[in-house]
């Protein structure tokens, strides 16, 4: 069943990312065919008003459809997978509607021209893609399947999604390794061998799927720009060698990524503080920002190649030269004839054909130092600006195109003092960019590697990410974090700070705490509801039911709304002999898909109900996590974290007063939460952290 | 810090690596030129003596020292390095004996032509380094030093010992992805993204080192037959293409795996059983064991070649054929000139040469048909007696040999309706076989990937993987959980059995419990220490020094040890305001290295002393982990397994009793250790796995 469900998932999201990509090439090919076409007939002016009121047009689509159908669908998703698989749930993220609006915003905003990518809406639709099909279908559309229902509970639907962001990556590059791998460092908090495995089977399945799909792309059915539709780097040199002499420029590679990578996490964070008090004026803003944006990519697109100045065509060129009609290395633009335009086969292309340009060897002087430039600081200036607005953006393709021509450029500057060739100074520049940004070092290795198809590549590889991460670390943390942090996501991390090992649970446990008794008046049940929202709640029993006050278990407010739904009431405050769970069934308990939860405003409990009585005994779970007070809060915080819990009880050292002295959730292990609770921690926390810079404690 | 300790050990690894493959490549590879040169002076029996008696010689030298230096080093070590992760610790393993026993035995056992790997014990070698490293040298041979002893605890003992033994594969295989992924798979219990990254790092060192040594080695600097002393297959076709037709045969190759690798397992596990019974009899039968071994596969060895025809030279060969003086693929053994010995290529040969053999690309026509089922034969039956002989052997060669060669088998069966050399069909044979053992099936892709370095296939590879797990977990589980088992690790799984969820942790506390009081009588401590072996003991206060009788906390049996040593006892039985913990400093309580605990033996006290006190408060863990007594089993094993627990308490769930019911311990958990306690579930358990089998619920 399971394995079904990865099958599924793992063929749904390789035909979605194989029509992305095919769309993208031929939608922006068409373009870009055209407009050239126009240029060829000495018609500029006509060429740039067809390439920007086509690249508004895209853009504009996919802002509207984001802004005025699934809002959940701007940007790349990858934080809110994150998120999601760390316990936060955002609302609406997997449904069905934002699903539909990544697709298609994706493919309308990548065709725009814009400096977007498609690799992290892919992750999204991935996981998306998971959820869908774990819950069997949107109910809210009437795309239920009954026998889809199996996985009801959180932990298989987090593995499935897991198993989906797996699969969103490695359709998008074409790397099953990379995808599992970065699931696997990136995206999942918890992990156990058997999801490892499963995850491989998703990704497996893509790769196969995909493969299928080329080979049938190969005989041409795909479209005119159909047939490198996948991304796939031609840098297969025979032979990669490499001496000591190559370990300087790789260094400096690495400083430079873990540079560049984090002075990209600090603008693209500021960027988006802005945008984000544009974005909440107004909708309208939103739009406007997102034309603004597109117009102002066209303008550079279009302007800047005619900075460049014509360069001859080399004599033994692999490919035809100038490149008429079609993508390639050696784009014509304003030149005359015989001669091609350098900055213009960079900028004035597809991200993907810039990065195939970008890493094709055999070109070595095919670049000007000028243009490279250029190019890198368009892209770093469109980069930061992009990603912001409010349509499926990704980082991946932008962040690999900075990455690449920065390394392009070092491989020019080095040029014959090394026997690398310049493709590949490009991968590893793309690989010290990837990795500054995103520190997910070992998966950004591992898909730069499965793009390249070069093993031997591995060695320098690893030794510019060690760099990197070194440098980067000692500024910042990941873009990721940035970005779930700016969206106020309560994000656990694995590890506990310092000065949560001078805490006991007890200093953080807030009151007044609601709890229910084993036979609870209705009224009260309802009021308590109504007026919190917190979602799990302790049930005691006092005497005369048991002989003391004894903590029966943990309630959960989804059940509790459930009893209230049945009106399973009884009329007196005892226990019955009657069973009253036998009147549920065990799909009224299950886990209820995203977004469609039972709500307390749709609950209507009569004046004679309130004063009736509910048996919560057998809708308790009697097994709650419990800590005791004096516990110390960074081990209840392990336990918490690594047990994957949503309440945690914690119970009194000595008794005679209440069985239970409050209930910790996640918010309540936020540092945020802790510092405001006891200030006086904050400064010595403060000092702490600036004595002790990152880099000194990296792991 | 922390880094430092992993380049450490990622560079001892990969020299230690390296130096054993250059010894193994060069005592072998002496011992074949003189025996071929005998060969060709036609003194065959003359060959056969030295041959035989050379090999003996190792043989009983590898047993010898294993025997009676260090038995510890027997076996591969990863069930043991396995289990240690998991927190079992066995006695001895991380020694330098055992590591010194490990190295020398391992390079004698694999030179002998004994069918053993050497990429097992290279993976105790590489936890044993990491070991010595992270307790700052061995106390016994006085080599410490002072400046490494910052990780005496638990968590970073075993993070280190997991790089330790990703950098083992890593230098065994050259596969730096495949020994992260292996230690992640199939060694690691528990998983952080740090560590993945720590694991990366000591990878990638010992890739970059291997790589420089290599480069040395190139240049004629490390012996006649140091050239290739890394095992690094050469089947880089310029382009690996394939299509549907080639499915069939390579799902044939899935399911084969999946029946001889579960078939392996199994006479494996019967032929230990037998061995286990011999070993412990005498030591003499296990040194006798090993010759008789040691003689039989020498006869085999030389022997069965006999038996072959002898094929004429391809005209169109790529080396020298016959082969004289060196490996190659061309045996000429006794042949006359002009012919070679297609069966002596493979088996008069090192294991590292017949997989390249098997694995060469361009020579499909090289072996016959009865050649390589003679060699498959010959493998299997010597692979399964060879493994449990008493010095150190490894299992993933001969594994890899027996694979590649019914790989290679059925790609001379397909062939010409395959666009796939036999190179590749032996590549995924390898894979096939790789997985169905171990069940690994993610590491062993990227390590079969890495060697051949051709990502090209992976496609392929993932397919045989997915039928064979599905075709061997059918059948039984992998070996090292059978060789775990053997040998009585109690070895906490990840997943709990369905019958712990209806049983709650009451049910298996067994009593009587021993506890200590807030202030205990030195003689107590010493009674209750002498007459059990537990290692961690509950505290708790009572009137007069509380209001009630409650839980302080638990103490572990090295700190009352290391108290009653250092006599800091109280003559009254008051807490004193004198604070008796500045007697100790923290190194006191630091984790002792392995072997080094003091022991109670060591302890005198004398009668005064036996009627004073010891005040424990100050040495007590206040924050252990506990769970109520009515919590379900299931649920229990889940906060023990993930937090990482050695002691859980277990408290009661209505006051007035004493404040602790009972310590859980690794043990209790148990699936045999609760069904003895509760038979009934037992008959239950078995119809439920005889109801369900292993395959519909393979995760």
């Amino acid at each position: 069943m399971k394995w079904l469900l990865c099958f599924l998932v793992g063929g749904i999201v390789s035909l979605v990312g194989f029509c992305n990509n095919l769309a993208v090439e031929n939608v922006a090919g068409i373009k870009f065919v055209v407009t050239s076409n126009m240029m060829l007939a000495q018609r500029s002016v006509m060429a740039f008003v067809v390439f920007s009121v086509s690249n508004l047009t895209l853009t504009l689509f996919a802002a509207l459809i984001t802004a005025f159908v699934s809002s959940a669908a701007a940007g790349s998703g990858i934080p809110e997978v994150k998120a999601y698989l760390n316990g936060v749930d955002a609302p609406g993220i997997f449904s069905l509607k934002t699903l539909f609006v990544k697709i298609i915003g994706s493919i309308s905003a990548v065709s725009s021209s814009l400096l977007v990518g498609k690799a992290g809406p892919m992750v999204h639709i991935g996981a998306g893609v998971a959820s869908l099909l774990g819950q069997g279908g949107s109910k809210k559309y009437g795309l239920t399947s009954s026998w889809l229902r199996f996985f009801k509970n959180d932990r298989d639907r987090r593995d499935l999604i897991t198993c989906g962001s797996a699969a969103g990556i490695a359709a998008a590059f074409r790397a099953p390794l990379g995808g599992l791998l970065f699931a696997l460092e990136e995206m999942a908090s918890w992990w156990r061998s058997a999801l490892l495995w499963r995850a491989f089977f998703t990704t497996a399945i893509v790769a196969m799927i995909l493969e299928a799909l080329i080979e049938f792309c190969n005989s041409g059915k795909c479209g005119p720009f159909g047939k490198g539709g996948l991304i796939m780097f031609d840098v297969t040199s025979t032979e990669v060698s490499y001496h000591l002499l190559d370990v300087p420029p790789v260094l400096l590679l690495g400083v430079l990524g873990g540079l560049f990578g984090s002075l990209f996490n600090f603008l693209l964070n500021k960027v988006l503080q802005v945008y984000n008090v544009i974005n909440e004026k107004y909708r309208g803003y939103k739009i406007l920002l997102a034309c603004s944006i597109s117009i102002f990519t066209s303008c550079l697109l279009f302007g800047l190649p005619w900075l460049a100045s014509c360069l001859p065509c080399p004599a033994d060129a692999e490919e035809p030269c100038p490149t008429i009609g079609q993508s390639g290395n050696y784009k014509k633009f304003q030149c005359p004839p015989g001669h091609y335009n350098d900055l213009a086969s960079l900028i004035f292309n597809t991200n993907d054909d810039a990065i195939r340009n970008l890493f094709s060897k055999g070109t070595d002087n095919e670049f000007q130092y000028s243009s490279i430039l250029i190019f890198f600081g368009t892209c770093f200036f469109l980069g930061i600006f992009s990603y912001g607005i409010v349509s499926p953006t990704g980082l991946f393709i932008p962040v690999i195109v900075m990455g690449a021509s920065y390394g392009r450029f070092i491989g020019m500057f080095v040029g014959s003092h090394s026997t690398l060739n310049h493709g590949l100074f490009a991968v590893l520049g793309a690989a010290s960019f990837l990795g500054g940004t995103m520190r997910s070092t070992v998966s950004a290795c591992v898909i730069l590697l499965e793009l390249t198809d070069d093993l031997l590549l591995l060695p320098l590889m690893m030794l510019v990410l060690l760099v990197l991460k070194t440098v980067a670390d000692a500024f910042d943390s990941n873009i990721y974090d940035h970005l779930m942090k700016a969206k106020g996501f309560p994000y656990l991390e694995a590890h506990t700070e310092p000065f949560m090992r001078q805490l006991t649970v007890g200093d953080v446990v807030k009151g007044p705490l609601q709890l229910f008794h084993g036979i609870e008046k209705v009224g009260r049940v309802v009021q308590v509801l109504r007026t919190t929202t917190h979602n799990g709640f302790p049930v005691i029993d006092e005497p005369p039911l048991s002989e003391s006050a004894v903590l029966y278990g943990l309630i959960l407010r989804a059940h509790l709304i459930e009893l209230l739904k049945k009106k399973a009431f009884l009329s007196y405050p005892m226990p019955t002999g009657i069973d009253v769970s036998e009147q549920f069934s065990v799909v009224d308990f299950a886990k209820k898909g995203s977004g469609n939860a039972d709500r307390m405003e749709d609950i209507v409990v009569t004046k004679e109900e309130e004063n009736m009585c509910l048996d919560l005994h057998p809708f308790t779970n009697t097994s709650p996590y419990t800590v005791v007070e004096t516990m110390s809060l960074a081990k209840a915080l392990i336990l918490f974290r690594q047990v994957g819990l949503r309440h945690l009880l914690v119970i009194p050292k000595i008794h005679g007063r209440s069985p239970v002295v409050g209930i910790l959730t996640r918010h309540d292990f936020m540092p945020e939460n802790i510092l405001s609770l006891h200030p006086a921690l904050t400064s010595r926390w403060k000092r702490w952290r600036l004595t002790l810079p990152r880099w000194l404690n990296p792991f």
